[in-house]
């Protein structure tokens, strides 16, 4: 055939294969999306509607994606886990990170309106995407600790940095240099004494992140003559 | 910091680096594309609203990218390579990947709209991406032919086809039977004789794919006092 | 510095890291020894004084890497196991394999006298080796069982093919076809019956290959002056 | 077959391409090589034994791959560059890397007493390897450069430190802290001014390394009735 000729330029394909038996984490990350929050006016510190948007990503990303046995999203970033026996796309890393980086960048421009109703999208946004195996559970388990503690940490720096600024009437960077090396506390105490905010009653989806998980359904299969029915 | 302890999981990320001083392609593959094309009612053998749009996305990932010196793409494919000496992500083969695909995918739903102003998008496309590194500019070049003869065969394969179909009222099983391991110039002669089609006249743009490259402009920097312009 | 002008070409180095929390497997294994095992006319089906310099060259890999907690062996191959935290050079997979299995052969040649007194080593041995990471200790105690199956074949097989050449008079070629195919029981009941070799009987070390753990040892550290001593 | 049950344990082997079309530079570096060199009273700063055993070692190797298509030593290590189209071991990295180093570090136990007759080798020694693409001429150049370059600042380094503890009567200490932060002028002013010693008289395989490459060679084929012969 005519292509043969051309053909042996597949040689320099390289692929990447995934450790089998072991965890695999796919982590997507919005780039630039500092501006991007600025461009669509998003409110601070903590936007619901694009952290629902990201959440139906996602849902979309795991409806599609069986092997994904849980996911976790914080911030603008979101961590798919896929099950340890997983073969999808025969753990080739470059497939698994592209596809559902790719799905998920397509759901956040396709679900939009239904989160912003009334702002269109500027631009279209951009992430990017990485895989990492995880041997034993431990490691999984201290991967999603470590993503949530840093939410945890971001969020109440910002809820505390933008009570500063929008109720305490401080210029960003009074608030940036009063926040300095501050530990967990203090900022709590800023925050209570301050503002009267308690921060542990803030909402868990702000202070904790999203957590997505299959939830086993119950469907009728059958009915029988006898109005009974058998589900699964 | 409170996040210490959780922070080893860090170590478990492995980066591919791309060989530095070779020329990277970056192939973008649409993932289920035959489906998508029917869900879309696709025009056959070629939809020049979606090869537009494809185009459309191509060259908004160019602008945004600009160490790719040149990017062709046909049918639901599109590469884009890299200039040798490009030290984008630090070539951080992922980071290229991904940023590169997720940012095609929402494009192609952003100005999906311009395209196909009466037709709503029905769900979101996904693609997937992979880097090639080539050495030489002979094995670059290769590439492009290795893409461009395989753009070739299946239009023209395609467009036989759907003639003997569309036009000819052939089933596609028939049709499929009567070109199975035929040549190109058996295609070219059905195409003739029996629809008076010339293939070499069908625009190139369905024959030979689409290239994209930078244009030098001249851009007026300074108007001097006497009228006269500075440009680069 | 006069040197800096080259220095770039080290960017080219690509490191591979081996998966943390992974027991590392590091199998060596002879290249082109049949030939070898030929021109040294080494004893069919084995060469106890051959066994013994490999086991004599693993213990001395072992005494130098004490990274690794256990090294099995079987025909002209050795399988060196580090234990799930070893840190050796930073877990890359380059140094590891390289310097285990050019200390390996060094061992051969340096010990070869010690084992075979009366034979002068030939020619230079060659040796090639890879590293692979298990997740859990199960697939390691699988790895382990996968080579030691393999040495039950082949050492059923060759115990059977040479007596039926060395005591039963075939030609290689005639008790090549004789074996084909046939299962365990068969060649058991040939050794048998044909040459009364109960197979169970040969030894351990032929039948299942050589295992080096590391032993606790007590070590005088002190003498009392009443005499007793003082050990760990 | 009893072995299929434990064989899934191969699936965990990955397999590392070298890019083709590229040269690859191995090169291998001994380890440890202080204690080593102190161990069997090589003499300083140069030894030449040591040196034409390393190039017997290279000579060895080079005459059983014959893709090596030239190799530069120079102190304890060896480079050893494939030519592009090499398809040695289907350019698997592991396999190469690990058979060179393991032929040499055992042709270095081997050829040992060739070089050192009467000093016998008290340890078997050990060697890293590790290989490295490189994508153009102009590239390979400057690796070879890089490793010239090395060789003649540490030669120089080594030559007159020894000279002035050797020749001088200093004491090791005093010797570098005389040479800390010295340019290459008044390394080779202290030789001269000194010790009389021009630098650039000394023996090139001290200043510059050793090269070997292959050298085509008449072979008579055919003696013809006359007495003429055909060589090729």
């Amino acid at each position: 055939m005519a292509c043969s000729k051309y053909e042996y330029v597949k040689k320099f394909e390289q692929e990447s294969i995934l450790l089998p038996n072991t965890y695999v984490v796919i982590r997507i990350d919005g780039r630039g999306f500092h501006k991007f929050c600025e461009s669509h006016n998003f409110e601070k510190p903590n936007d619901e509607r694009a952290i629902h948007l990201m959440n139906r990503c996602a849902s979309h990303v795991m409806e599609l994606t069986t092997d994904v046995m849980l996911s976790y999203g914080q911030s603008d970033e979101y961590s798919f886990i896929l099950k340890r026996d997983s073969t999808l796309f025969g753990r080739r890393a470059s497939k698994i990170e592209s596809s559902l980086v790719s799905l998920f960048a397509s759901c956040f421009v396709f679900y939009w309106k239904d989160f912003f109703p009334d702002l269109s999208l500027k631009y279209p946004p951009c992430f990017d995407s990485r895989s990492v195996c995880y041997p034993t559970f431990e490691n999984l388990y201290d991967y999603l600790c470590w993503r949530q503690v840093d939410c945890h940490i971001n969020n109440l720096y910002n809820t505390t940095f933008w009570a500063l600024v929008q109720q305490g009437g401080m210029s960003p960077l009074d608030a940036e240099n009063k926040l300095k090396g501050t530990l967990s506390n203090t900022k709590n105490e800023i925050l209570f004494t301050q503002f009267n905010i308690n921060y542990n009653n803030l909402p868990a989806i702000f202070r904790k992140g999203s957590i997505l998980i299959w939830k086993e359904v119950k469907e009728v299969v059958k009915t029988n003559p006898d109005g009974t029915s058998v589900s699964r």
